[in-house]
């Protein structure tokens, strides 16, 4: 007989404690990406391993050239064999006065009658969804005293820094982290009533140019009118990137990109998604997107380019007359379909290279290149999460396509030969990567209770 | 008798005192512009009233709306009567780590054989000049016990963020400060043997712009495609500002701008300034000036456009997959002749506004705005500084223009009545405003023998 009712409410009575335990690991600002936060990060593998191992699994802190990696098993010989993957990384928090509560003290808000969210950095990305698996886990054991499947779990610290260091990880442990279906949970869901399977993900290119022209900061009234302004020299080159109709312009940069079937076009018109419903969430009218395109197409399927930061010069309060001698920006592109990350961030540096006159230079840093993942729709496992979704939420659980890129599906490919589902709950008006990052208890709880339903299917 | 010899004697004796004065009052970290400073700040005016009232002079540190300004008089009645002005705030010192001593330890180095400088921020910009007049005088009051001049001296705390308060001031003042001329030393010479005497300075306009796209920082996986991105609005203005021959394109911006007389050509050409001597010693080759001037025009009498600094988005290590809600940007613009500073901060502001799509916002703080300022050549007290300064250098003094800007001037002439007489010091390679700031030994040695000098033709 089924111990699924048992365990879903033993989920619902846990949910406090369930949310105590969220709240503590978010309370650890692992910024992995700043070296300041080298200690904090560590801790926050410390206690994901160490919450494995009361759960009975073979748990620990694993060394990279880079943040550390948790690595845990639960082996059921027989079983199907599925590897889970998340990341205790988190965004940095600036700017932090932007953040209505400290973004390490998660709090419990009711921020519209009925709807009630978890704040903090990381309490959606991605600390609260990998706790929406593991809660599962804890009621599945404690209800069964056994898991359905055979499971490693992999998380790791560099997701948000492009994830440097776990390819050459995976590789070199390729044996010990064989299965044979992986499990992302970083992904959102269609609205907050219907739940998704995320079936394509955006590749990446993240760059980092550094503009030089003098070789010192000037004082633009003995310089000014003849020296070179590195940040003037940025601009335009910025300015370049795209033409008015939203078209990139670095040369070779729509290569691989693929056209959208008719049906394709007749799902997306049928979702019926406008400028006025996604963007006026935001506080603006008009989509920026390559003219004569769908808005979910732009946003989905089509790839982006956008400068993430600036600087140069004098940035404090008041005035200061300098030319600056550098300026930079970090500029990343989201990729689609065959895009060769190698090719366009080549490609990149080579238009930024010839818009510099010749006594001004520019040096790169790259910060990352992945291409984009598809999904086979038809995958069994992928169909019996589905109905296990479908199940959970009441709505029929639909297949999209993400613009957020998650770089190691692609690498579980190549290295270990297996696909990754990638089921989350997360929800458009999280957040992430902004200041005020929140998780709806919806999304938690119900995440708990759709893993718990979805760990059974896959291990029937 | 002439007193004159001893008194340079005495300078020449005093010069190692004179330096530990100098170098006490550079200690002092007199960042006017950064509030974080006031302490400090008020603290470089006290240390001056002090020093002026150990030489006789009736001095007071005196309260504005912003940073206190010392004035000090010495009356001799009969005897003409001088205004001199000078500015004990300095510039910020960021980059810090550009700074190869401690911006507030000054140091004598030897920067190449035979040439010895001070170092430290605000070693020239203003303390040291303001030093060569004091030193003066107490050389001078040493030696005769008594000016040959009637002397009020202001000295404000305000000259790097723009001099706010002290048109107010002056007014509020102006009978208490009325003088026949003034002084101030805070310009340049013309080469490192070649003195001179400033007889026109460009204005400023100085605007900072923030522009607003989203309401929130957002996630570019998510909205990337869509979303404006104000570093992209942000870029596409400033390369608009200037088309590719240098000219600027802000509507009406050369209204009042004249053309220089053949003759000033015909001097210009004389002095031969080339690109390679003026922008080689900061590792430029080109002029971005405006094509079909002379470099020297450029950066003296022609007006300029420079983004003196910029930022928005995530400027931190590593990476953040971010389209910032907001970015910002300084702009100051150069004014020469007749240029009309009011009209020029609104042409900007309406040129930065008309560049908007209906969705993004522009906000707007003007930092300040004056005209620019011509000095009468044939002004009698100029002719008489020119023979003093000839005499002291053993070459003939030059009229120059200056590109930088000295506001109060056109102040005095507006309240008082009164005509400014510019004379300095500092050096093309002084790094006013930059790391590594330094003033000559040469400078500060005969720029006091200068003023020593010109105070008694002043008398005479």
């Amino acid at each position: 007989m089924s111990k699924l009712p048992a365990i879903l409410s033993r989920l619902d009575a846990d949910l406090d404690a369930a949310l105590l335990r969220l709240s503590s690991w978010v309370a650890i600002p692992s910024i992995g990406t700043d070296p300041a936060f080298n200690a904090e990060t560590r801790r926050a593998a410390e206690w994901l391993k160490d919450d494995l191992v009361t759960l009975g699994f073979d748990a620990s802190v694993r060394e990279t050239g880079g943040q550390p990696v948790v690595v845990a098993h639960r082996r059921k010989p027989g079983a199907p064999h599925v590897l889970f993957y998340g990341h205790y990384d988190v965004q940095p928090v600036d700017p932090l006065e932007l953040w209505e509560n400290d973004p390490f003290k998660p709090e419990i808000k009711e921020i519209e009658p009925g709807r009630k969210v978890i704040t903090g950095r990381g309490a959606c990305d991605d600390k609260g969804q990998v706790m929406t698996f593991v809660e599962a886990l804890r009621a599945t054991l404690a209800e069964t005293g056994d898991l359905p499947i055979s499971l490693t779990i992999i998380v790791e610290g560099e997701e948000e820094s492009g994830s440097v260091s776990l390819p050459p990880f995976v590789k070199a442990n390729a044996e010990e982290l064989k299965a044979d279906l992986a499990l992302v949970c970083d992904t959102g869901m269609w609205d907050r009533e219907t739940p998704a399977i995320t079936s394509s993900l955006r590749g990446m290119v993240y760059q980092e140019v550094a503009i030089t022209c003098a070789d010192r900061d000037l004082h633009s009234g003995l310089f000014g009118g003849a020296a070179a302004n590195p940040i003037h020299v940025l601009a335009n080159i910025i300015a370049q990137f795209k033409d008015e109709t939203g078209r990139i312009l670095i040369p070779g940069f729509y290569e691989g990109v693929e056209e959208p079937t008719n049906a394709q076009k007749a799902d997306w018109a049928d979702l019926g998604l406008t400028e006025k419903e996604f963007l006026g969430q935001i506080g603006l009218k008009h989509s920026v997107g390559e003219k004569g395109r769908m808005l979910i197409e732009q946003i989905q399927s089509r790839p982006t380019c956008d400068v993430n930061g600036i600087w140069g010069g004098y940035t404090g309060e008041g005035t200061k007359t300098v030319i600056a001698s550098k300026a930079s920006a970090k500029i990343s592109f989201r990729l689609v379909g065959k895009q060769d990350p190698q090719k366009i961030a080549a490609a990149f540096q080579q238009f930024v290279r010839e818009r510099l006159p010749d006594d001004v230079t520019a040096e790169f840093i790259s910060h990352g290149a992945s291409p984009a993942l598809a999904v086979p729709v038809d995958m069994p496992a992928l169909q019996k999460a589905q109905g296990a979704l479908t199940e959970e939420w009441g709505r029929k659980a639909v297949a999209i396509g993400s613009g957020g890129s998650i770089p190691i599906a692609a690498d579980f490919k190549r290295i270990l030969g297996i696909d990754t589902l990638f089921v989350g709950f997360g929800l458009d008006d999280d957040r992430v990567h902004s200041p005020n990052e929140k998780y709806d208890l919806s999304s938690f709880h119900k995440g708990q209770r759709s893993w718990a339903r979805i760990l059974q299917v896959l291990g029937a």
